[in-house]
């Protein structure tokens, strides 16, 4: 089996607790198959929404049969959504692998001047099984949302002017203010933008300064698209930790 | 062309300021092919341990000609090696592109009582391309080493006791100090270490401590291997980053 924690499922709804149920095909194939749960062995499944569920394993070949032991709703205190410009080849599919693990809420890929995505619907099917599988691995409460890609323009166009209340807006930029000195928020929401592999043309600079992006630098180095993506996830993610630490354990 | 800036050039050697020479194959093809350098344009080049050259195209085609304009030393304040447990089937790969491109110095990979690397050896020559691009894409005065794998018992016995004056040695670990808690060091040698698709052992996870590893939490989630590598690097190199930015723009 792979270097998941043993048996966490995703499962699109779950009933009440002490109701038995089948989970649908692709779930019961990895309890089964990949997982090999057994009767009478527990595992734990997230809606993808914030509910997390301990189910008990009733019967598990040739059809799957769990129970609800118990569940719990997940809440964040933080919610990241990252605008993306499009980066060079398949790059977005590990980036949306890792954005997955990393606990960020929306995935919004972005037509720019200088860039479209142009394989965004070849490769949607792809993606959604990238980001169930990213929240099995990192046992998540959480399924990455992963959008239809829009224009940046319409995306500014129907944001507010400047962040809500509670809101703050990051521009991935080598000419931004050092990201160890910029406090990550770790309540409210964080829109992070990163520009594609030409970058953002200047008017669109211009127009995400003009949104309150403010512009934060994530390495020395000049990063690609999908580096500097999951660098800001990352910057994110390390202010999302909590003190205490949540559940399983693995390498971090 | 790729989005990398144009002309950026890893070469072994280059001669002093003034002279003409000839680049090994590889780059000639580089410069030709995929930057597209004609005659009387200036490229870049780094050789990759802290030497950057301008350098005027004399001929382009069919052989490639150079000659140093002018050249200088790049220094690092802080160097970063990552001691890395095996990760599950390739994603070894993108790993090291990421740590390429994040500025880490050494990449080492460590045998662990769980998982051992097997195809270190079929992916050396791979890697080192791997390498070699993400320094141009990154415009790095520096290319990342990758070492032979050795057995971390080997590596610990081989180390000094505890960190030597000036050196961090840091566990990514769930169970650790949040990140953001953790000044990043922005001098000096930074030895990361990450477990293996399985995790350490308890017994390894003992012996990091007694040499001085202190653990990191890197994200609230649990991550893969290469995410806690690639996180556990981006938080050094944010940290990395100068007040002013270097050269280039890009995403980030």
């Amino acid at each position: 089996m792979s270097d998941a924690a043993p048996g966490f499922l995703h499962l699109r709804a779950f009933p009440a607790v002490g109701q038995e149920f089948e989970p649908d095909a692709d779930e019961a194939h990895y309890l089964s198959r990949v997982v090999r749960a057994r009767p009478g062995e527990r595992v734990t499944a997230s809606d993808g929404r914030g509910a997390v569920a301990t189910l008990e394993v009733l019967v598990s070949r040739p059809e799957v049969r769990l129970r609800v032991l118990a569940r719990e709703s997940v809440t964040r205190a933080s919610v990241c959504t990252l605008l993306c410009g499009a980066p060079e080849g398949d790059r977005a599919d590990w980036l949306i692998e890792k954005l997955g693990e990393l606990g960020v809420a929306v995935f919004q890929p972005v037509h720019t001047a200088r860039a479209e995505w142009e394989r965004a619907d070849a490769r949607r099917e792809r993606w959604q099984r990238l980001a169930v599988a990213a929240l099995r691995q990192s046992r998540s409460a959480w399924l990455l949302e992963i959008r239809e890609p829009v224009a940046l323009s319409d995306w500014l166009a129907q944001s507010t002017p400047v962040p809500a209340e509670g809101e703050r807006r990051l521009l991935a930029s080598p000419a931004g203010a050092r990201a160890p000195d910029a406090a990550a928020p770790t309540q409210g929401v964080i829109v992070g933008a990163v520009g594609p592999s030409p970058g953002f043309s200047e008017d669109e600079l211009k127009r995400l300064q003009m949104h309150g992006f403010e512009s934060i630098a994530l390495a020395g180095n000049r990063l690609r698209t999908e580096t500097a993506a999951m660098a800001l996830a990352t910057w994110w993610a390390a202010a999302d930790t909590p003190a205490a630490p949540r559940r399983g354990a693995g390498p971090a």
